[in-house]
């Protein structure tokens, strides 16, 4: 049987161009098309020579979306949603990673992103952090893929929030300037430098938020995101009031409870650094007790463009296709 | 009358590089030796072509120190307490670098680094963070000069500290290399890496209690260090709950009351970059509140070897002196 | 006597940013008005919190050029000349940081940068590398200043150029990412990365090729410029075919003759790395003979933004307005 | 039939862990054993998070050579010789990566790295730079794998050489820090710095004279290399005197003929940048004529881990054991 055909929408994007590598050389996927809205019949090897692929981009033709089997879409905010909806209409399975489907409420997507494309479409979509939501994955037409800061900071925290003792948290979270998207950080302004941003509100709030108190974690949530100097990586390093005290063995055992069977979930018992996971879909975690265990602090460490983006709208695929999930991603 | 005599003794390691510069280009004060423990007969210009002072380094002779009027010791710690009691001996006013004079309480001292060598002088010590600490430091023989760490911590703090609201607090703090001293930071081990270090423990924690728990904060503290990828600079990033509600003018309120005309500590409205105060003696502070004005969040911003080392070690030098606070540094 | 008042003109650039800065704390110098094509009305230190200039930004009025007794323009090449015509027409000197001034022949101009916007002042202006030209600059109404390869590579080629024994040479030379200008350089571009560019022809060729020619030196000129992961520093690596073989006293003599008393050039005795002149006006030069002295290495390494840019553009005018050739620069 | 067994040693530098994640994952070998002289016990994914190899470092014991089909040498210079004497003495086929059996001269290799372990091997052993010596290599009981800089400067320059067109030649090298070895760059020398080092001779020079002057190329060689601000990544930058010149379609044809059908060389019409082969086997070279045809410039690029190390050492093992020579490098 041939391996099914993917569309990868929106390839020169790092998130889209990454996703449009992981499928060429995926072992049980082919990479049939790629589209982009600018540098129509470039090949993506000139544009991203790293990646290597070899095809040209071609422009999206929604009327013509024969021969696909599934579809990336790797669109900005807000122009991801027609798509998404053209490609459902063939009855194509999606991932998009756009956040135009990650927010239940559209009023909230309102506040952050205008109008909506496809609101339809919304409840239909499930919310693609894989490890925590396989299950309705597995089913989905429309995957919502995560935003790399939900991402690190929902897995640090599910197992403290599904066991109900998330009474507060802060989440100071550092990102590499890839998270910003192409041509969004300038040298000189990022080099030897740290800085917060985004302290009145940023959109992965909400987003984090929803998820969170989906699993039952009803307190204040503090995010603050910090832009580093470097290209690729996220740590998301959590602060958890807890709403009664653990002991270390409560602790390892709600962490193992949840990823010990995990494939692209490492519990380690050392702070990680970002360049553990560096271009692998890997999320390495360390759990740790303060204040006589009334405060935990849980490190996660992401590649943003990997497990935050692109790794985990395949993960989702694989998922979707019945395929292993880890294939071609290790 | 002939400027003041200046020894900077351990003017190889980063932060007396940088204090023999400052002291060299200073207006009111003669950069009179700069001694070491290698590299003896080599000009410090052939080691730090940036900093442009053209002594030469000497061995630094206990037996021999008349002529000086005052000394910056940047000897590492416990090796600096012998070179400070025998410059006090002399009655010669000095600054020391090293922890040695910081911790009021020597088995907390001992915990860390060892025995002490010269006891005696470590109540006689202020401890030099100068805008929390003027007077002392003005009337001291001996200056604990801060960690970089503690430094911008406390400066964060103090407002809240000293109004007695400060019910706990997390320090989540970000530092460039230069602050683990020379030869301190492997290139492939830093760059596009982010990580946290020192998490059971870091010295720097008992220094940061033992200044917050003076100002009256007696709640639990949690400190968690950061390596990133740039050289000079710190930002911590404060998350503090608060023992009653804020508003904002009130929070406006504690930082210009006791910042409001310090040359060194600048209030900003927007989140600091450590590329803001870079090469310079400045702290830069943002403080904000969060969940109704139960918690506040304080940025604050240092050149690690500035205001956190050399700088600052200057501007304490300048007011034991009797010298303008911010001569030489601006 | 009341200092010059002194108009900086473009000063939202890096190199019109640090020209304001250079003036502001200039010893003998008023900086008495910057402005720029946006950002009106905001203060320069809100844009460059590290150059701590407080002016606000101003929109250039040509009709209203009262009372400034000399200009620094710092405008994209073709903007700038129309700009420096109005200063010269009201006999206000000028130092011009863009091209527009840097090439005598008007067809060459126009090949790279389009009509000229004041072709009759092209004749007066001088060249203004300092230490080669320093008689007709201390003259000039209008100073072009170089660009910052040009800079660095005529210093290093002036002493065997002007003895007339420069049979080729290859210029490689490697620059950090300020040269490309605000916004030129995308982080994960650049990053991780070393590249050549421009090979086709590089715009400062022309401008190089021109003054050497000037010095004596007929043969072939390749210059090839390379981008590099670092902010400020532009290092000219020079490979030179002689015409007759050389020793190592008659090299020295050359660049001793030339060079022994400029208070900012340098000659080393190993070669330079940038973060030797960071932040400083100075050029470090390190000449070295091979293959018996039939052919010699150059190395010249300059901060591009200070002696490529704005800090020679100061060089410049302290001489334009009879001061002290390194006031405000050391 | 079983994988051929392979054994590491030297796994915790830089080449050395990489080789050991190449073969790790390689589908036709088995990684049987990773020694080390240090860390034993340690696994190599507790110091090498990012390779993922899980296997324990184990001392090497020269007395138990038994069941190993292979093996690959990452030992410093000198202590590589009696290590490959010990392999081969039970007939085991050895990649080394060291500069042990590089130079057949031994009162060169004497000058630059002192007594030679081994000296009656040297003569055996083949120059392991795949494309130019692939048949001695599936020959030969020991391969000497090149250095990083050789590695780039002979693909850039053999087609030339070998055509007998190589008058004379400028070789203008920048490397990442990684090519030092662990612990080679201090973070706080490298940042923000460019430098050339090793004017005086490097000892990679030697090497590349011995190979281009076996290919035919007599005419004085200058190589300078420089250290940049990035991990990994290799330029090499090449300015050639032609004894004759060429036009556009013989360079072509040159570069066409020896590398056209190479797997890991690619050829391409836009000056490479190290990032473009970025953790990968492939070496990009881009070739061009300059003043009529007399002076050629060509640029290679490498990951100087990769193809000027490990990688190069797993295809020269591909071949030696009849595997496919791309086998676990693509």
């Amino acid at each position: 049987m041939a391996d099914p055909r993917v569309l990868v929408a929106g390839a020169t994007g790092f998130a889209g161009a990454l996703a449009a590598r992981i499928v060429h050389r995926h072992p049980a996927l082919e990479l049939a098309r790629i589209t982009a809205r600018g540098d129509i019949g470039a090949r993506l090897d000139s544009i991203y020579p790293r990646h290597r692929v070899p095809l040209a981009l071609e422009e999206l033709d929604l009327g013509d979306l024969d021969g696909f089997d599934a579809a990336i879409v790797a669109y900005p905010h807000g122009a991801a949603a027609p798509v998404v909806a053209a490609l459902r209409g063939q009855g194509i399975p999606v991932v998009d990673l756009s956040a135009d489907f990650r927010l239940r409420d559209l009023s909230t997507y309102g506040e952050w992103y205008g109008d909506h494309g496809a609101p339809e479409l919304v409840d239909e979509a499930a919310y693609g952090l894989t490890e925590l939501n396989r299950a309705a994955v597995a089913e989905a037409g429309v995957v919502a893929n995560p935003g790399c800061y939900p991402t690190a900071t929902l897995l640090a925290l599910a197992p403290l929030a599904r066991a109900g003792i998330v009474k507060s948290a802060v989440v100071d979270a550092k990102s590499g300037v890839s998270g910003a998207g192409k041509g969004g950080a300038d040298y000189s302004q990022v080099a030897e430098n740290v800085k917060p941003y985004g302290v009145d509100g940023h959109r992965h709030l909400p987003e984090i938020e929803q998820e969170l108190h989906a699993m039952g974690a009803t307190g204040p949530l503090t995010f603050i995101p910090h832009l580093l100097p470097l290209d690729q990586g996220l740590l998301a390093s959590c602060y958890v009031e807890l709403s009664r005290p653990l002991d270390a063995e409560e602790l390892r055992g709600l962490y193992e409870g949840l990823y010990g069977s995990e494939a692209f979930v490492e519990l380690v018992s050392d702070p990680p650094g970002v360049a553990d996971v560096f271009e692998s879909n890997y999320c390495r975690i360390h759990p740790r007790l303060e204040w006589g265990g009334e405060r935990a602090i849980v490190f996660a460490a992401i590649d943003n463009l990997w497990k935050g983006a692109a790794g985990q709208a395949v993960q989702n695929l694989n998922l979707m296709l019945g395929l292993d999930e880890e294939s071609g991603l290790t």
